[in-house]
């Protein structure tokens, strides 16, 4: 990740808070190459680093540049974020899709990085005719203006999934393990003959039914063996005559 | 989107501030349901207005609850997002996954919702137990702690791009449209004449490779029928004798 990483380049920004915003979205996402281009209020800002929230290692990296074009000089791709129109022919792509565009050119060693314009105006034609395409970020169109900070943790984010392998799904169950088809078929049998003994499942004709139903229910759940445990206990306490509340009693003495 | 909607449950936010950020992110995905749970500093306030950037359909809509419990009554399946590590046996999902199974739910007329921890300590276990599962937004395993503002972009993000059909990639050529292969190869043909005549093109047995290499950068840049028209432009420019520059001329004289 130190090696193939994404630049982030900020035209004009103004706020320094939004900067610090901005090195903490990075720094979550494993980014740390943030470039300023004419930083309204100069840099360093004090402004940036309560926001940051400790994402020093981005704020002390920070480079300033003069123009657009000195702060890319470097970089092998460069795509810009844009959502309002413009006249210029270009390549307009999805976020997920420019990522993992440029994620691939990175891993192959080559530099890359992506613009982002002022929080007033965004991006000047001049600096997007500099990048080879533009991300436009979905949005709300009766409402598209997107915090600046906002825009990098959406492009960072991207970035992270097509730099890492994230797992989709998983299936936590901390010290215990998913419950054997034995464990689950003792469970029902135990809650069935309860269920027969307190004449729950007393119509034959809707026993099947009412048993698969009972089931299903279960099933769903993806048991884990301790929670069985859990759930056959249950049972044997509620089938048997209520039990002398010795803690409680003696809690109730001591207050 | 009205019917359909994700509900966003804030619970015990502190900042007023990031409570506007939320707003702004919200509805830049077309979300308009906030929920608070014990706000911190109460409802309204003043200091979410500025960062809501105009969201007033949002801030207008906010609902505070006294428990997370009665926050998500009226929902039929809620998930809660945290990164921290519970001993709880849970399904944890990446975002896109989560949201899909949520989209797919919102799309059957059912409410759904997704729950955010305060920015001091996320959420209690108390909360998460009564959600469905988790969601996990992947980060830098070394600074993993999101801005709750950035948290709820990501999700309300993820949300936009299962509820609405976003193209992936676009090619914008304007008023143009790209060229036809009768342009572009009439544009070769000038080229290339002229690149003989100029003896650019004289080795012969470099030649065919040369042209198909030179052929090659205009083909990438897919063309649009203005760009052909100004490339060949360009050529009969460079390929003349250098012209009187009359309006530079009257230029240096007013100066």
């Amino acid at each position: 990740m130190d090696e193939n990483t994404l630049s982030i380049i900020l035209v004009e920004p103004q706020l320094g808070q939004n900067i610090g915003a901005v090195a903490r979205a990075m720094l979550n996402f494993g980014l740390t190459d943030l470039r300023l281009v004419r930083p309204r209020d100069g840099w360093p800002n004090q402004e940036a680093v309560a926001p940051a929230a400790g994402a020093d290692k981005v704020l002390e990296n920070v480079k300033v540049f003069p123009s657009t074009h000195t702060a890319i000089a470097d970089l092998n791709r460069i795509f810009a974020t844009s959502c309002r129109s413009h006249d210029m022919v270009k390549f307009i792509y999805a976020p997920n899709v420019a990522l993992k565009s440029l994620a691939s050119t990175a891993q192959e060693g080559q530099k890359v990085g992506v613009l982002f314009g002022s929080e007033r105006c965004g991006l000047h034609n001049d600096d997007l005719s500099l990048c080879e395409a533009h991300i436009k970020i979905p949005t709300n169109p009766g409402f598209s203006s997107l915090n600046i900070a906002h825009a990098v943790v959406l492009i960072a984010y991207e970035w992270f999934l097509q730099v890492t392998s994230c797992p989709t799904q998983v299936f936590r169950t901390g010290a215990t393990h998913l419950a054997t088809g034995e464990d689950v078929g003792n469970f029902f049998a135990h809650l069935e003959e309860e269920l027969d003994r307190t004449g729950f499942l007393r119509h034959k004709k809707k026993r099947p039914t009412m048993v698969r139903n009972i089931r299903n229910i279960f099933q769903r759940a993806q048991l884990t063996d301790q929670e069985v445990r859990t759930l056959r206990g249950i049972i044997r306490s509620l089938v048997r005559e209520p039990q002398p509340l010795r803690a409680q009693k003696n809690q109730n003495k001591a207050a």
